[in-house]
């Protein structure tokens, strides 16, 4: 195993057709700019798609499954049983997002990275297991780095095979109790904040799981003060799966698909991603707002503005799902729309 | 014509549906709420269609196209040969609306009830004129009350289309220069608040177009101020298709068909709706915050949370359009998802 792949060139967007998509939009049938981020949309996707025709018919969703080990901490509403019991909810078509990729005739890929309790071969699931957890992080790191490495490139795998199977758009989702814990980590160590910036409800905490998880925090950031790179940050504070969404995104900025980030865990590995290859911005889509706390201050430090804003906090890649339809919109208008010559309407 | 039917009541919304419908919310594989909006949208949806699969598949979208007296104050951007540019233009398929409807296999009805610019007879357009245009309202009442009442008449035969067609969901859209100016002097007149509260852009009026629209807006208001009721509002200050719309709004509710509220212009016509006939109010569901200015105001006077915030100012029921498909996941979700029982997974 080697990291040499991390830092192959990212694919350059194409400025000539984001010119042109944006010349389009001038000319269709509405007031410039009155479809406001669905031109925003289409015109980045011209440029990222390298086309005129900007589509997202065809999209990948991967979500990735690990367990961790700062579980330990009492950091969850849940217990740490459920990770393994949602791979096979996954995969049997339970899930939320069996249900959304379903309605939008997308690929669901189900990854286990390692899960204490251990679901087993499942049709469905891809087994990529690299331990049954990380290790508990306020007591060491979560992760060796043959471990960070295997995590990696599993999720560099996913979108590599969603390159090859034509996909328009990659989406990466994740599950895995505790793992709101592991990312508020990992934020706080890439902002420089305070964990009780970052650190949220999670599942459904009340008010004193979430002050009992910032001590955690607090515990963990003190241990891992000298991981001061985004790679030894990853290593020590994340998760399998956060390593592999991070390993993803660079993989489908360098195979030049577009990624349409999740909420608050495929956010921070988005921002682990960029501080470890920057030209990963470019590729870059935000699809919500999410209602755990720590969201808002992620999407600022990555510049996003993201589409939707419905008060999701489930993970899973849900909210990226219910954003796609919105994306498919935006490439019909650009690419359906007439031109003011066209259906011989007068201008302003 | 008759406007008995104005006071027909509204169908009740099921609130043993809604229960039902809350507690299987709490059932399914996921955190209690983490769902957020999609979760309330099943519930509202579960109640107003009296089922415990709420499905908006069948949707049906009515334009309502006509020109106003107020243009001649020179209030838009656009000439006014634009409207009956755009019936041609609904009806070609090239319009915004046209694109959406097609991709969401929804069906599209257009409707003229007067254009300066008559576009005559035109396949997929149903012809309801009532006059070229409204009369100027800093002159005088936009309608008589025979137009009025032959407006909202022609919106309820909309809704009742809806329904005899097995509709799901009913959806107003728009299409008139100057209409926005239209909106506004209604709205203030509505919520008592000043002109400049509620005039924007429009189609794209700068600083100074703005402040000549406020101007005009508050000659009309000073023209009508004796109109107190919503329904002398709308006869002195609305349009055609902005009655048109209340009327559709209306018969929706008295039929048990859900109405998904579009933007700034179609807001004001739910509003009007609802001060005419209050329990409208449970039969909508508000799509977009508009960037025009003002929709934010009519959005909290009817206590409206809406599910998109795109920044879209365009109109022709697009911003609806666009939210159909968040629908659609949402009801998916709600009917689709295991419980915690079905699957195995253990519960906080």
């Amino acid at each position: 195993m080697s990291l040499d792949w991390l830092s192959t060139p990212c694919v350059q967007p194409d400025v000539a057709m984001r010119d042109a998509a944006a010349a389009r939009q001038q000319q269709l049938t509405k007031p410039p700019g009155s479809l406001g981020m669905l031109e925003a949309l289409a015109i980045q996707l011209a440029s990222l798609q390298h086309t005129s025709s900007p589509a997202v018919d065809r999209v990948w969703i991967s979500v990735f499954a690990g367990d961790h080990g700062v579980a330990d901490e009492g950091v969850s509403a849940f217990p740490q049983v459920v990770t393994g019991e949602m791979v096979r909810n996954f995969a049997s078509g339970g899930a939320a997002i069996s249900v959304l990729a379903r309605s939008l005739g997308a690929n669901l890929e189900v990854v286990n990275l390692g899960t204490v309790n251990d679901p087993g071969e499942i049709p469905g699931v891809r087994r990529a297991i690299i331990a049954p957890s990380t290790a508990n992080f306020c007591l060491g790191p979560a992760m060796t780095m043959a471990q960070l490495e295997v995590a990696l490139a599993v999720g560099a795998e996913s979108a590599q095979a969603a390159k090859a199977a034509g996909a328009q758009l990659f989406i990466g989702g994740e599950m895995g109790i505790a793992n709101t814990t592991s990312a508020a980590a990992l934020a706080s160590a890439l902002l420089c904040e305070p964990p009780s910036s970052l650190a949220g409800a999670g599942t459904g905490l009340d008010a004193s799981g979430i002050m009992h998880k910032v001590t955690v925090l607090e515990r963990a950031l003190a241990q891992h003060a000298a991981a001061t790179t985004a790679f030894e940050q990853l290593r020590c504070l994340g998760g399998f799966e956060i390593a592999a969404l991070a390993g993803a995104c660079i993989a489908a900025a360098q195979s030049g698909i577009p990624v349409l980030v999740d909420g608050f865990i495929a956010t921070t590995a988005a921002l682990t991603a960029v501080r470890m290859h920057p030209d990963v911005r470019h590729w870059l889509l935000f699809a919500h707002r999410s209602k755990e706390h720590g969201h808002a201050r992620l999407l600022r430090a990555l510049d996003a503005e993201p589409v939707l804003d419905l008060g999701l906090r489930l993970g899973e890649a849900s909210g990226a799902a219910t954003a796609v339809p919105v994306l498919r919109l935006a490439c019909a208008l650009h690419n359906g729309m007439a031109t003011f010559e066209q259906a011989g309407v007068s201008t302003a």
